[in-house]
């Protein structure tokens, strides 16, 4: 039969993972959804791919990067694109109005891959989510905990490296951007370029600005306020003095605003409002983490996260140091469940990357148990009885029967597949009613009764 | 703002699955994957998406059902339909020789849903194989004692229900249309007839084989292999009978045939050569599987399975009396590796259909953990710090921050997410330190001291 003349990889920007990586990658989400259970969650899942209209409009600049399915006939569809879109249709049919949900799963973006940060077009996030209305900023904190917990319980690469988990607030950015004189009806795209922040260096960013339309001395008052670097309580200081030149705006407010979507925004008292809100949230915010003992929050004025959806707090987390850009991202929105639908419900949470973490997590080794091999003669059915035996002890056991009983080999195979024990049956052994018990680990050999095999492996840690 | 027009649904075929539906998900996953891992097994994961060359003339006439991506620049990808190719070209690019894998992932077939019976156009499935060449059928024994085990493991919903593996050979398959007269040229295409031999009835079965160029007498000597009924023992005794007819033929054998590729059986002396080959290997496996303690397995020489790939032993599973159809399929396909680059390595194994199994299994509880409420205030900072203790402590702890504290809605609050144990403060019991244990299985409540927290929780069992 003739070869095909195709190439044998993946798809562009995606990957295989081999049993090591597989592995490490099933510890991370055990390890990830154990945070999530100890806090309650439960799990929702939702398919691969959405019907196109539910994810359009959602993801601002980024749209381009979603994989369209083919129109065969029937549903128009798009992969999904995150985890949060299809859930907020999830809770807006479900008329969910309080839940604590995980869910893990892939997601697909066509952007441009890199395989060393673990940038890929097909990778698997960890999102958490509370929903429901509360008191502000309980949930919010509860979320950087957990976040918290996540980031130190990774078993890194090259050792323990601290992390960061950066937060900012979408009020916060409208108000800023809005004293920097930008336009209102500009926010949500010069949002998206903020976002860049962290990539670009400021001359680029400029030009990206102006670009948009913004003319100096609005970039001047963007510059200002992305190079403000300092504690948690210097920036708040430097927030609330400007809040100040809000005040006879502001003073305006009878009740609190909580929630803005930067896609409305063209009211500038409600921009204004919500700017003042904010910062005072900030602030309990702080109070609940420290209660919570969480020791890695820093407000970050730079942060914009390029997702349209968010409304209030918006959180980014990363490892110091490894240049692998953000780990986990996320923020509260409260007005997607109701831009889709009748029903409304505020949520917050995030999304944990596990692919990034991939790429920094310590490898796992594989555990292979028993190997059952002959010495002497295949002995196929003497081997599948004993194998039968420690199964159904619950033992993790396995054999390969290849056409030779060849001893050497059958070591060998046992050893690849990271065995720590062996037992060769052999057509003296079979006579004698003996088997010989081998320790890969010391080397060592003993010969025990067939009958006594279940006690006497009992002293061997498998 | 304006309400989008869209349906809020999940595409055509595709399911959300609820908290409980994803835990009862997850739990099935779980344990089919703890009886992978008994036998050695090491997970491999592969993108949801293939190049198309590399799934296209794998899947016979289902090829239909293969869901494109739309073509947006770049690769040319499809979404995988099972798990078995994208394995096969992970194996072949990787050269693999001696694996023993598992992989559970969503696999995609563009085929007429129904929710019932958890036939999914988007559907988990979970696959095991064994790879490498050993002794004939001690792969093929181990590969139906662990179907049988994960079968038996299953908890179904209508209680315990009896399971059936069917399995037949493709060898034996091609042998028999031989001998009913079908030329070989035709014997792929008349193969995913019988495949259908459980779905149609007879009539409607010899109505496609007519349309596919087959006449009266053909019909006939299918219809009389299709009908054959018995015990192994029977259906093997069979087997030789018909085997005799060849026995000319088959006696010119100078060594063992121990695979075919359907698509390839031009070669009559070969197809007759397997056939004789094959009935001797189903009695070796009947052996193995009495070692291993399998007594579910019984020959069925209606089964034929859709796909291309398979060339010896083809396997599908049910429970029987629950009209949902196969709960798993597979076989040995030695040559789809070599079918699609110059690597080769034989293999079996099978696919669990874990969306058809959550049609049956009982269904999964949320375990909440502990309700952490205040009686009178609401008292945040307060109840985070009694989560914080509770969560470093490795408790599952929860609290929903309503703006109110009304502690009737708090309990239902912790009912409903399946709560055990409620711990409520209030202004009166801050104050005093104290805190209300409330133990919500059985109504009952007590006082104790806040410092003796985590003391006092560890005789409920949470």
């Amino acid at each position: 039969m003739a070869k095909p003349k195709f190439e044998l990889r993946p798809p562009k920007g995606t990957v295989d993972l081999s049993p090591k990586e597989a592995l490490t990658h099933k510890r991370i989400v055990e390890r990830v959804v154990s945070v999530f259970e100890k806090h309650g969650a439960q799990p929702v899942e939702t398919p691969s791919f959405e019907l196109r209209d539910v994810l359009a409009n959602k993801y601002g600049e980024e749209a381009r990067l979603v994989y369209d399915l083919a129109d065969q006939g029937g549903d128009i569809c798009s992969l999904r694109y995150d985890l949060t879109v299809p859930f907020a249709r999830y809770a807006a049919m479900n008329r969910v109005s309080r839940l604590r949900r995980y869910t893990v799963g892939r997601v697909y973006r066509r952007d441009n891959p890199s395989f060393r940060t673990g940038r890929l077009r097909e990778f698997t996030q960890a999102d958490f989510d509370i929903c429901g209305s509360g008191v502000p900023m309980a949930a919010d904190a509860e979320v950087l905990a957990m976040l918290d917990e996540i980031l130190r319980g990774v078993r890194l690469a090259g050792g323990s490296v601290q992390h960061v988990i950066r937060i900012s607030d979408r009020r916060v950015l409208a108000g800023l951007l809005l004293l920097a004189g930008v336009p209102s009806s500009l926010l949500g795209t010069i949002c998206s370029t903020v976002d860049k922040a962290d990539k670009l260096c400021w001359p680029e960013l400029a030009a990206e600005f102006s670009a948009k339309g913004l003319v100096e001395e609005q970039l001047r008052g963007i510059k200002d306020f992305l190079e403000i670097k300092g504690s948690n309580e210097e920036i708040l200081c430097y927030l609330e003095k400007k809040a100040n030149e809000y005040k006879p705006e502001a003073n305006n407010t009878s009740k609190r605003i909580e929630k803005i979507d930067i896609k409305e925004t063209d009211n500038k008292e409600l921009v204004i409002k919500s700017f003042v809100a904010a910062i005072e949230e900030l602030k309990i915010l702080l109070e609940y983490t420290k209660i919570l003992q969480v020791e890695t929050v820093r407000i970050d004025l730079s942060l914009a996260r390029g997702l349209d959806y968010y409304t209030g707090i918006i959180i980014e987390a990363s490892y110091e140091g490894l240049g692998i850009g953000s780990i986990a991202g996320g923020g509260r929105y409260d007005n997607l469940c109701s831009s889709i639908s009748s029903h409304s419900v505020p949520c917050v949470g995030f999304s944990v990357g596990i692919s990034r973490l991939m790429a920094v997590a310590a490898k796992e080794d594989i555990a292979g148990g028993i190997f059952v091999g002959s010495a002497h003669g295949l002995l196929i059915s003497e081997r599948l009885a004993i194998l039968q035996m420690l199964w159904t002890a619950g033992f993790t056991a396995q054999t390969f029967p290849g056409r030779r009983a060849n001893y050497k080999e059958q070591l060998e195979t046992a050893r690849r597949s990271n065995c720590g024990l062996a037992i060769f049956t052999g057509e003296d052994e079979s006579s004698k009613g003996v088997l010989i018990l081998y320790d890969i680990r010391t080397d060592r050999k003993e010969e025990i009764k067939q009958d006594d095999l279940l006690s006497a492996i009992k002293k061997y840690s498998i």
